[in-house]
């Protein structure tokens, strides 16, 4: 297979994403929302947000970890991040990661997961902004659901901090946002 | 409303492009694509295939171009490419950008324009290669899906021809590519 072959057949491979279901619903409508649908709504997030970052970043660069961040779902699904073991689900993410980038020609392949792994390592000025707009949507979302996904879940008003404090590492005025509404579900009540 | 509530006002009206759905299916799967997971996924072509534009190219543009080149859908809807008189679509496209970036901040509802605008008029080299991958994905589809959108449409290989030629302009290797697979479902009577 020659090197643009291998592109398509990774470009064609990537479409199961569509079918990867989130636990949270879109912010209008009843039905939940696909990885797809996500990493593109995130990417537009970080471009139009960009200016909030705490450090100065290349935004090519969120805007790549963005759009793939979640092809590792194909093969691992949507694991719960309040529900999931931490180092069981990077030991499982880690090994579809490799499995979907090697579809590629071998260099950009490389290329991609390191990407995939700088996301994952939340330690660049790239990588914490890019996980910003990865927790700031589904709060979003819950807020303009009356909470769905969480109150479905049965998950808490202590655990829904712990979890999206760390918007604040990429970006404190959008964790102050985040903060704002996540405490104005609980005081109407819909979280407690 | 302060500046980020403007912000996060756009980003909560873009999710209604995901009820936005195309005339191409899924490359796997039975149901029809929406603009989202489109835009998602040209976005990730041109970050695979850039090294393919015929001119030099800035990814970020390109990226920037492909996330919200659809955005006008909200208010436009997927008008048929090839049943629509280009005048009349420029219209009724121009309205419902300037509709949907004037939610923004003033100064970024205008780059976000300018940049909307510089897509659709495919001279700059990141325009024609961003149009490329916006007319690659569904040919790749209709290949795919033996033909799907353009049977049900009675589009001819002459229409299709003519109107996915134009990836020529950003991409020659990706239109001989593109050309080999409309070829191949011609000769398999899929189209005539």
């Amino acid at each position: 297979m020659n090197r643009l072959e291998k592109q398509i057949q990774f470009i064609v491979e990537i479409d199961k994403v569509k079918s990867v279901f989130r636990r949270t619903k879109l912010f209008h409508g009843t039905r939940h929302e696909n990885d797809a649908e996500h990493s593109w709504h995130i990417a537009i997030m970080a471009l139009v947000l960009s200016e909030y970052s705490n450090r100065k970043i290349n935004l090519l660069k969120v805007l790549k970890m963005l759009l793939i961040h979640d092809l590792v779902e194909i093969h691992a699904g949507d694991l719960n991040i309040y529900k999931t073991d931490p180092d069981a689900k990077k030991k499982i993410e880690s090994n579809a990661a490799k499995r979907i980038f090697k579809i590629l020609p071998e260099n950009q392949g490389r290329e991609l997961l390191s990407l995939w792994r700088e996301f994952e390592n939340r330690e660049t000025p790239e990588a914490k902004f890019a996980g910003a707009c990865d927790r700031l949507e589904p709060v979003i979302q819950n807020y303009m659901q009356k909470g769905y996904a969480w109150r479905k879940h049965k998950i808490s008003y202590a655990q829904i901090i712990k979890i999206n404090k760390r918007i604040d590492m990429g970006s404190r005025m959008l964790w102050d946002y985040a903060k704002g509404i996540i405490d104005e579900c609980r005081n109407r009540k819909i979280i407690s």
